[in-house]
């Protein structure tokens, strides 16, 4: 399936990689409804494609994402007003079926998160296979101070880094940067350069690499259904596909290199 | 509502802030049956006071709590032997409704750590959104030392901390302090000094009065159904909030004052 | 019940601690099915025995496990080929019921954690109640590398560290030493040394000694419940227990040994 046309981000395809920028820095990239959109469209477009096999997100000009857009926010309430079918639930809810829909993606997703990492962007952040931060990031969850409850991004917040944090900082609105964001569990890695977050990103795009791509599928899906499939029907269910990739052609050519101590066809592409 | 008259416990309501003293020094603040009764009755009369936006637990005279009373149970063991319909039970079980209570206050819960944090004293420092502990508090799970399960507290230890430490630590026995607490992920704060203590609390308690009393209460609460209510329909529940609060009294100041850069109503009360 | 004989394990039973040590060096005690029907036959053999009271698990010659055989596999796969009724998803199988069989053990099991943990080797670490490893041991899933899901494994690395460390460990294939391992929340204690290994050891066996062997065993039970049994019931549940532990033979010594100053009976035994 093709890529489709965006206005609200911008997309670069480079091997098998594919580069996600938000890209409205007027408003620190700050999430409209039709960003929200356009970042599900390209997740349909790539549900099927191996070839995809890491999308990296990342903000324009200096900052990940200052949260949902107030402008769009104050429309949605002028048609509340004008008596339309709650476009306030349909504009919040959106969101939340977004982050969804970019958790459960077959691709690895890598966060890049600099500046605002604010409201709805680090509902955005807790949801990276590898979130990379730069060590001055501002984190934090301003919601309640502004009235409002942090509606679809506190249970991915909770999912993310426990209970016991995700209540102290949602209840007092605390600010924090990349180096306490990855003493609380958010994010993976912390760059205190430009450089140093490339350098982090090649390093971790290598190793993905160097995993077969339908082997990683399979067990992203696994992961996010623990808790959520009983135990023991995970477990057989895990043990099927197990058997499958054994008999299948990366389970075959893994194998293979193995013993011949050579890399995986999957290992040599770009 | 009106506070209870209370025995066991010392309460000191200061502004929005109700302050709530175990005070049972003799007994290093041990909870007996009274004081477990009290505390739930003051939790009740709160429960719809949503100008008492925190509460902050501490223990008198420099203990926070040291766990179950001895008495008691050597009583309800004697009640048991009596043929009263189990009065150990009650017991035990009084004591986990109230952390359950506690942990479902509509308020801000504080504890203040200090001294013994044993048993039933670290159940209910599993339960506060945020939890600040002196450097030299002793930690610890001692029941199984004598010969009992640590029975309404482990599972609150193992939704605060993981299983992981869980398991260690109520198996050994093990004590720890402050420091170790907070890398544990028990607690948000350590403190090296009385002073230190108090300064923590008061800026904690800063950003609490930022935030919105009732957004507060909405989003503790689904925080809280994490995990209880099925992922899709907390979130449309969440949506549900979002627009009504978008719409109520609290969202349209709380975006009002932010658009013209001033202090909500809520931040500027004591 | 009386301890099996067994070839690919060797077994030692030291007073109430039984040291269970893989012994296939030739293949870093890399895990077939003969050694994973042992292991899982002596747990059978100690589920009843309260005089054991811990469990030691090692590997030999400097390897904790390095995983699944690879001779296994390749035989279970030519069975596959013959029309076996699906021998892959048996032998995968298998190695989970072992996980879950001695993460349900009623004693308090440690691993010791040396050169290769990889694969299965590091699913095994995932459910010990205390993991010790050796700062240099080599940590690591490299099963999507192989083109395989680590099928058997992922739940319980997810339900050990979390889903955040978790998705990024699997989808990369990353590896990391004990250290690292600690900061992930995998093992609680890391070792510079045999001799540091050896009292980190002995410092925990002394204080698991001082915990009741029922009350124990009951406890572990119940953290394992967490999350499973709803909230309400097994704090029902716990109640009960807590009652006949107090009624009990170890609730009575216990609290007798407290109120006289001495150790409790099972606290002076080997």
């Amino acid at each position: 399936m093709q890529l489709p046309i965006c206005q609200e981000i911008e997309l670069q395809l480079q091997g098998s990689v594919l580069h996600l920028t938000l890209n409205r820095p007027q408003a620190r990239n700050a999430m409209n409804l039709a960003l929200v959109q356009e970042v599900m469209s390209v997740f349909d477009a790539i549900a099927e494609r191996r070839d995809i096999r890491a999308v990296v997100l990342r903000g324009s000009e200096g900052n990940f994402c200052a949260g949902g857009d107030i402008k769009d926010m104050a429309s949605a309430r002028q048609a509340y007003q004008q008596g339309q079918v709650d476009p306030l639930f349909e504009l919040n809810r959106a969101f939340g079926r977004m982050i969804t829909q970019v958790n459960n993606a077959p691709q690895v997703v890598i966060t890049l998160l600099e500046g605002a990492v604010l409201g709805g962007g680090l509902g955005l952040a807790c949801i990276a296979d590898i979130a990379i931060a730069d060590i001055n990031a501002q984190f934090g969850l301003p919601e309640t101070s502004l009235g409002l409850p942090p509606a679809q991004i506190a249970p991915f917040v909770v999912d993310r880094i426990g209970l016991t944090q995700a209540r102290r900082l949602v209840l007092t609105g605390a600010r924090f940067n990349g180096y306490e964001a990855r003493e609380l569990g958010l994010v993976h890695f912390v760059s205190d350069s430009p450089e140093k977050m490339d350098a982090l990103l090649e390093q971790q795009l290598q190793q993905i690499r160097c995993c077969a791509p339908e082997a990683n599928r399979i067990t992203k899906a696994l992961l996010l259904s623990v808790g959520k499939i009983e135990h023991e029907a995970l477990l057989d269910q895990a043990a099927a596909q197990f058997s499958a990739a054994v008999m299948g052609e990366e389970g075959v050519e893994g194998t293979q290199a193995f013993v011949e101590k050579r890399a995986a066809r999957w290992a040599q592409s770009a």
